[in-house]
């Protein structure tokens, strides 16, 4: 039997607590782990909770009842989350990114650890009242952002491809019309990963025209489920009639300019 | 300013450690966070790393000298790690997963987040003396694990493609053949996504021939990295030969009987 002081239990506690965001434990879980009664959880339950309200860090709710218990939920001070966003900003524009075509390089930003998993719980914290029960993205670059949001929310992620020969079973295929290039594309998800009625939040790295995400909003139709929300890091200014409405994004990218290689981007409140 | 209690700020610590994995923070980041001189944070940091360990919660190590700092590496108990794969083992051999041509329905499992995250550490624990400085994997149903061990690891995510159609700029291209079925593929990569001389840890879901990690292998070299291991949720017992040695695999896949509906699968220690 561990024998610990009460504030390496309180240490163990906030590190339990904020690696399961939304998960939510129930006291007696807590009291069994840490060998102690109901009322000195609660207690440390509180120390946990002013420490990390106190900094910024995020909440820790207490549910009450038979079926309760205690959870963490993700948070940051808005002045850090606007500091961030500036310096990514500050990064997407360095003219070293500038692809043919008017594109931004922008795979080590979506692959880099820390970067996305705060970007998930940032769209969590901005888009919280939506409660998603999923989250929903097409391959390849969206989906480590999409998986570290599904993350922050605690909840599964569904990934739709673009090819319809996938080793998962019986698949619902769509074919969808690419807002920006015109061009007939199909996309396919396995059957079982998407329950009827389930509420979608879809995130993925750019969106152009919305062809692609008015694509996942169909084939989440397709099995009847609901989509609660569009989030994507960046939206680009043209073309300026979407083909979806509503939705979230962290930039807004003006311009990209080949010849004076200069790129204009716009963050985001 | 913030005023707290030293257990609410032990809590913070906690927390602000845990939610950076291998980062190295500087004394003088905490001590100006926190307020506090440096003598107090020494107490505050040896009150969570003894919080943590006792719990098997993972590692505090601090770093002495100018570069020094304090940093956070995650940990688990193993009989927690063993009981969990059982867990895991109990879910992925029910008969309900299996998919015609003898395969498992692993998706769901892949694209859980608590799950992965935990799977991402496991791998990080059994591996850490390889010292990956990033993770690579082929696209689609690999990358959320592959993004929970680049998270683990406090490295980036490099993704290859099937497609050479990649708007990523400039791309090393390789063609390889498929262990298992013996059809020759394309797979591509950015070619600025990996640095010469970087030590790749490959990632990917299953494992049956080896013939896509031998392509993982190839496009390394192909930019002068060093592929230091090759880790799998699940390797495949036939065929015997692969075309990749020195793998890690959490299951073997004994058999997959479609007509007795039974999934012969074993836990790796």
């Amino acid at each position: 039997m561990v024998k610990a002081k009460r504030i390496e239990r309180v240490a163990a506690l906030s590190k339990l607590l904020a690696d399961h965001p939304y998960r939510l434990f129930s006291f007696s879980y807590f009291c069994k782990k840490f060998a102690i009664a109901k009322s000195t959880l609660s207690e440390d339950v509180l120390a946990v909770k002013s420490g990390l309200e106190l900094y910024g860090l995020g909440k820790v709710e207490t549910v009450s009842g038979a079926a309760g218990g205690v959870r963490f939920i993700p948070g940051h001070l808005p002045e850090d989350d606007a500091a961030f966003l500036e310096e990514l900003a500050a990064r997407l524009t360095s003219p070293d990114r500038i692809l043919p075509g008017g594109m931004l390089y922008t795979t080590d930003i979506l692959c880099h650890p820390e970067t996305v998993v705060r970007l998930g719980e940032i769209f969590m914290l901005r888009l919280q009242e939506l409660a998603p029960d999923c989250i929903m993205t097409v391959e390849t670059s969206g989906i480590p952002l999409a998986m570290q949001t599904a993350r922050a929310f605690n909840v599964p992620l569904v990934i739709a491809r673009h090819t319809s020969d996938i080793t998962e079973g019986s698949t619902v295929n769509i074919n969808y019309v690419s807002g920006s290039t015109k061009v007939i594309q199909n996309m396919a998800m396995p059957k079982r990963a998407l329950q009827p009625g389930s509420r979608v939040l879809i995130v993925d790295d750019v969106m152009k025209g919305g062809g692609t995400a008015k694509g996942m909003i169909a084939l989440a139709h397709e099995v009847g489920a609901q989509v609660v929300g569009k989030a994507f890091l960046i939206a680009t200014a043209a073309p300026d009639r979407k083909l979806v409405e509503d939705y979230t994004a962290f930039f807004t990218l003006h311009n990209v300019d080949e010849e004076q290689q200069k790129v204009t981007l716009e963050v985001n409140k």
